[in-house]
Order: C-alpha cells, then structure tokens, then sequence
C-alpha cells in the first residue's frame, strides 16, 4: 500500500487541461430551460442578452463530453491550483474512526473559496468577446470576492450587487472587493428599476440572493458591452468547477484509492457539482458506484423538503425558469442563518440527478455545524467557512458511524473555503446565542406558493 | 534550465527533518543576554522560571549546528506544511520586470502567518515537560492565533494578553483565538502587578506590547506550572523558524536557482531570521554571497534608526536585557501605524550579523507598503498582511531597479502571511486616509532615554 501524505498536491504536469461535463454521460437530460417572454425553451441566442456567446454555448450544451480549457485560464489556474487533497489523519484520531477522511481544500486564494474556478472562466470569456464591464450579486461574499479578483486580473469592470444584510454586517468582505476595484452596491438599491420596485414595497428589505440577481441581470442587459455573471446554480458553473473533482480522482488514484462515499455542501451546487463531477461519471458509466451525499442547511433544505419544479432563478422573475429543486423564488431563508447556502433552488443537472436516484441529500442544523467547524479547525489548522462546514459536519457524521460499526470506508469532502470573514456567526456560536431554526411547513408553503404557472408544462 | 512551475511544494520526505542553528556558523557570537537581578550573564538556568527547561538550553545553545525536530512535530508540521515557493510570474509581467521574483508563503494555515512553525514547538516542548499552562502575549494578533492552535493541539490550557487596542480593533482575531479556546485578556489589565501599576499611571493606556509582554511574564512566573512564551525575538524562535528557509533553499535548489537578494519584513527577526538562515550559512561560510535585506516600517525603525544597546525586552523592565538594535523599551509606535513589525527591539542574533556587516536594512512608509499589497494581491491571487508587505514592497522596489539597469536579478522574499484581518487598515488606504509617520530624532530620543544602565557594561 502506498504511504500518503498528509497532503498531496498534483505536479502542474498533471493538472487536468479540460473540465468534465457531466450532461454528456446523463441518460436523462434535465429539463429545458424556459424563456419566461415565449414560455417556450430557450435557445442558445436567447440567452446572449445576459450571458457572453461562448457561456451561453455552454449553458446549453450537453453533450461534449471534455471541454478544452483555455490556456489563459489554465495559466491563472497555476497561479493559486492546485489545491491539494488532505487526508485528515488529525480528525480520524481525534474521532477514533476507522474511517479514513480525505478532502479537497479550495481555500487557498484570496477570495477564500473554490468559487474563484468559475470566476476566472467567466471573465476570460467576457474579455475574449470584447465584453467592456460585467455585473454580478454576492450574499455571504465568497463570490463577489472571487469575481472582483478575476476581474481585476483581466481588466474588467465590475458591479457587484451585495445582499443588503450582509453589505452591512460585513464590511470587511466589502474592503476586499474594493481591494479589487470593484463597484460593490446594497441591494436592494435605487439604481436599477426592480430594486426600486422592492424598495417602494418594502423601504426596510435587507435583500435577498434571488434581489440581488434580479438586479444584476437588469444591469447588465441595459448597459451596453455588459453581461451578467452567477456563480452557481449555472451549468457552466458546473463544468468549470469539475477541476476540483478531476484533480481529486488523479490525487486519490495516486494513493491507490478511491472513496466510498464523497460529501459536499450544497447551496446552488457549484462546489458539490465539481466535486462529485468524475465520480458521478463512473457512477453513470457503471464504473463505480460511490454514495454522493449533498449537505445542506435545515433552515435552507432545497432538496429534502424542496419541490421539484419550474422555478425562477431569481425574486424579480426576469430570468429564465429552470426545472429544479426549489423552496420558490419568494422563499427567504431565516436571517438567524449565518454564511451562505441560501439560495432558494438547486443546480437543474444536481436536481435531476437527485431526482433519478444518484445522490442523496441530508439537512444538518448551524449549531451542529458550527461545532463541526471548531473541532475540525482545532485538530487540522484551517478555519472552515460556515458554508464548508456542513460537509465537514457530515463527513464526521459519517466517520462517527463507522467507528460504530467498525466499517474502514474511505471519505472524500470538499473543503470549500476558509471563515475569516465569519467571526462574527464563530463568536455567536462560541458565546451560545446562536440559534437553530427550522421552517415549518407553513413557511415552506409561502414560497410554493410564488412557483410560476407554465401553461402545459406546470399548471 | 529547468522548467519553473508556478508553486513548488516539496514532498514530505523532502522536507527537513532538523532546524538550523545559524549562531554556530557565527564569527562572532551576540553578547550575552545580562539577569537584571545579578547584573550579571545569565544562566540556562536563570531562565527556567520564564521557559520550560529545553526551551531555555535552545536559547543558550551556541554550538549545536542541527537539531533534530522531534517526531511530534513533524507530525505537526505536515498538517499544513510544506509550504509553497512560488514564483511570481504575474507580478514580474505586471513589473515589466527581467528579475526572476520568488516568494515563500507561510500564510496557509488558520493562524495565517508563519508563527505556527515556533508556537508548535514551544507548545510541544512545554507539554513535553509536564507544564499545565502558558501565557504569551500579542499585538496584531498573528502569534496569539498560532499559539492558541497550537496549545488547543497539545490540550494547553493558555492565557493571551492582548495589547487593548488591538483587542477593541480586532474583535475577529480575538474570536479565533477564542474558537481555540485561549483566554484573552485586553493588556494593560488588572490581572497582574505591573498591569495595576502601568493603568495607575495611565487610566487610557492602549498598551504596547512591551507592556504585554511584562504582564504574561509575571503570570507566568506566578503561576504553578505555567511559563511563557514569545513569537519573535528570541534565539529559539530563529531556530524554530529556520523550516522557512531550509525548505526554501531546498525548493531553490531544485529549480538550481540561487537567490541574488534575499528580502524579508522585519518586527522581531522571527520570520527574517527563519527564512534567511541557510542562506546566511552560505555566507558566514564563503559558499555564497548573496545580499539579504531587513525591511521595517519608517514609524518603527530599529535597525536604520535604532542603537545597538543593551535593552529589556519589555516595557516592564522584568525580562533579562539583550543587546540589540532598539529604540528604546519606552518607545511606543505612532497608533497611525497598521499591523504588526512594532516592537522597539530586534532579534539579538539578527542585530549582530546587522552590526558586523552581513546584512542591510531599509525602512519603508506604509502608504507605499499598501500600495505594494494591493498591486501584489491583484495580481498574485493572495491578500497580504501588512507585515509581509513590506518585504514586497522592497521586492518590487529592487525588481523595478532591474527593468531599469536590465539586471535579471534572482529574487526570494518572504510571504509571511494574510491579511484578513487587516481589512480596516486596507480600507483606510483605499478611501485615502491612511497616513504616513516619521518619528522626529525627538521622538527617538525619549525611546532612547529609557535605555538601561548597566555597571562597567552600559553606562
């Protein structure tokens, strides 16, 4: 058996030059994505207003199987990658399992989090198309931080629209983002009409994700030379994000091994899509038939109590419905919720592929995540994001059991980020004022209820 | 030539197994620390009151060329070591730059600085000695992170004083000292003797970290089983920090590269000392002869405007007296200045090969450091502690001198850590009301004016 490191990292030699698109090796595709102007399925052009023509490519495209990465890419990449897989000898010790615990840290950049994969790609490609500024949203501000990075780097201007509630509580993600020179606004805000809009209902509202890209995205298509940019849910997002997973099967099959069951945290399913990417494939290939277990937060629980539906991607309804596990667009989560996992749906190839069986999906609750996150930051010297740690809270879960039963399997998480700019949930943990919070079936049903009606398709 | 990747990291069996002791390769050894009991050259076993007893030998050990690392730490160490040499590609183009920049990066860990690479051995030795608890203190905040990690490894129970304020600026670095379960004290406070005495005279005092320093070392001396510990400085923490430059040289060797200049911020020397060892070996030796520069904040200027004097190493006057580059225990830097590198003295071994000619030092003004992070994180992909940006500041500053002379210059800085916390000085720069301080020859002179009298040594 070979001997392993406690940490691996991929020579740039054997960094993978392509991501993986999952849709290719679907037997099922997800559903169309519908144009809300038509109520018929958009086509690639009609997403050209919001999207750069090569993202709208791959947003739609489902069946190139390995997509080229641009040199570009591939040379900021080497900047910051890889990022190396860890076996956490430290937390097997300290839980007394058999288990063995691997995971893939993505936090070793300044944006904090693996959201700067997706980043880079969307700027490239908007620089490459002559694109002249870009707009976005960021709620707990992983994203934003990311984008403002990858902007920067390639000279492109950008607006942020940041969740209200946390432009205020977290000043410091701000500075970083300006750091950056990005233009980052509080949304709801009075520089676009929907934001007017939920100003004039609600002059109080701290915002939401689904605001903050209905914002975004009207920006954008009113601003000439602009397109709009996510940093999830998409299935370009996906595809770029899959290097996590493509370097962590090279890493584990470096070390003879490969793992029982893979653990990530869901919000709009970008880290868990990426991660999972190559193992879902040898699930759908036959190859191999690993548990995929997405983590999500019990106040936020799009895919165990979630419906699988048309939803829109956003509160404004301007952008179009996609079929995914959704609590609805007018669902927001509890703000007794610290970090992010707070959006109101799911990625459609994630949904599908829970739909169809190939995943399961567990609801954990912050305190216990928070307790996770401290033991694990306590034994393996990286602070977790709050985000991150509900895969580190699952994967203990899992260790627990095995040490239970005496079971040897073999654990992959994927570390997202790191929690520096979320002392202010560590510090309500620690001091014992933070909170669970549970919506009750009435509350879910708040959000149904704004789910849109699509005559012949979901009535 | 070989090819360069972007960030080499070293295989755990590349890495060092022992620590080098650069005083054994000294002409010339610093003169000996002086007991202001005795008045006279203190013992090893002067100091076991303050440092647990292998502790106090490395301090005194001249002679012992390499010490093994024990296995414990080791272990410890590849939890979040090796860490990466990286060359900076981006910021040589951004520079327009023929010099080859490398830098080693030691913020990849929760306490996001290379103090972790001392806080683990002095946790682990005093563990080792059956010593129930600790104290230390801490400025910015980056030593009392790491010590905090590692005494929460080890199960150390530990008490931090914290210089006030900082305590009251930076309650996210005083929230992950807490996650790790340290005890946190604002210093001044009313818990020790010279705390009482130092608010007697000053109800206000902010604290400095002389003043901390007195009042951990007095908790430790009466309290059963406890001792004290310190970041910068000291010889053992030069030892313990000597993995930076070992692992470094390594890296470089591998690559066969030499470095022309060796660059590295300089508060207390720990991080200096660390990364410059075995390149300072080479020199004492006539192997090689390569340049190596201190750089310092101009508000706190040791080396360029300091004296080589004897001097207590705290503002209580408590500790034993070292001869070193200081401006004086009474010195206390303008509040003006941002983060750490504001201690009055400098590392007894560094002020030494300072003082017989082995090494430069410059002093550089904060606005220029900060413009330097922000240029560096831009395009580097990592945010800076203003610590370490000062060691790229001057980096820059000699890369930039290549593009004019043509010189393809090699060279190797020090990364020493994030800036996470240090967003508040970040924002002051970006919104442009960060100021620049210059101490008068006045303002030194009354650091000066404290300086101790010591019979027939220091009149």
């Amino acid at each position: 058996m070979k001997k392993v490191p406690h940490r691996l990292y991929l020579t740039e030699d054997q960094m993978p030059k392509q991501w993986y698109n999952l849709r290719a090796d679907m037997k099922e595709q997800p559903d169309p994505i519908i144009n809300p102007a038509t109520m018929q399925p958009a086509t690639e052009e009609d997403l050209y207003p919001v999207f750069c023509k090569k993202l709208a490519h791959q947003e739609m495209d489902s069946t190139t199987r390995y997509v080229d990465i641009p040199e570009e890419i591939l040379e900021m990449y080497k900047i910051y990658r890889p990022s190396p897989l860890i076996r956490a000898y430290n937390l097997e010790k300290a839980l007394g399992t058999p288990a063995k615990i691997y995971y893939k840290f993505e936090g070793n950049n300044t944006s904090g989090s693996h959201k700067l994969n997706s980043a880079i790609a969307q700027a490239y490609y908007a620089k490459e198309q002559g694109l002249t500024s870009l707009t976005t949203e960021t709620g707990a501000g992983q994203w934003g931080t990311a984008l403002s990075e990858a902007c920067a780097y390639f000279g492109l201007p950008l607006t942020v629209f940041m969740v209200k509630v946390s432009y205020e509580q977290k000043p410091f993600r701000k500075a970083v983002m300006k750091t950056f020179d990005a233009n980052v606004i509080a949304s709801p805000s009075t520089t676009t009409e929907v934001g007017r809009r939920i100003l004039a209902d609600d002059p109080n509202c701290t915002g939401s994700l689904g605001c903050a890209i209905s914002e975004a995205v009207e920006k954008a298509v009113s601003t000439e030379g602009c397109r709009y940019v996510l940093g999830s849910v998409l299935n370009q997002v996906l595809l770029h994000q899959s290097i996590i997973g493509l370097e962590s099967k090279i890493a584990m099959e470096m070390l003879d091994e490969y793992p029982d069951v893979i653990i990530g945290c869901a919000g709009g399913g970008s880290n868990l899509g990426g991660l999972i990417a190559p193992f879902m494939q040898d699930k759908l290939t036959g190859k191999a038939d690993p548990r995929i277990v997405a983590v999500e937060p019990a106040s936020c629980p799009s895919f165990t109590r979630g419906k699988y539906a048309y939803d829109f991607c956003d509160t404004g309804k301007i952008t179009p419905m996609a079929k995914m596990y959704t609590l609805g667009s007018g669902f927001i989560p509890s703000s007794n919720h610290a970090g992010g996992l707070r959006y109101h749906g799911m990625s459609p190839i994630l949904s599908k592929l829970y739909h169809d069986g190939y995943m399961e999906a567990v609801a954990v609750e912050q305190t216990r995540v928070f307790e996770a996150a401290t033991e694990f930051a306590k034994v393996e010297t990286i602070l977790p994001a709050p985000e991150s740690a509900h895969a580190i809270r699952a994967a203990m879960d899992e260790a627990i059991k095995c040490r239970e039963t005496g079971e040897t399997k073999t654990i992959l998480f994927g570390l997202t980020g790191t929690g520096y700019f979320d002392m202010t949930a560590y510090t309500a943990f620690q001091e014992g004022t933070m909170k669970d919070y549970i919506p009750t079936d009435a509350d879910l049903q708040k959000g149904f209820d704004s789910l849109p009606k699509i005559p012949g398709i979901q009535e």
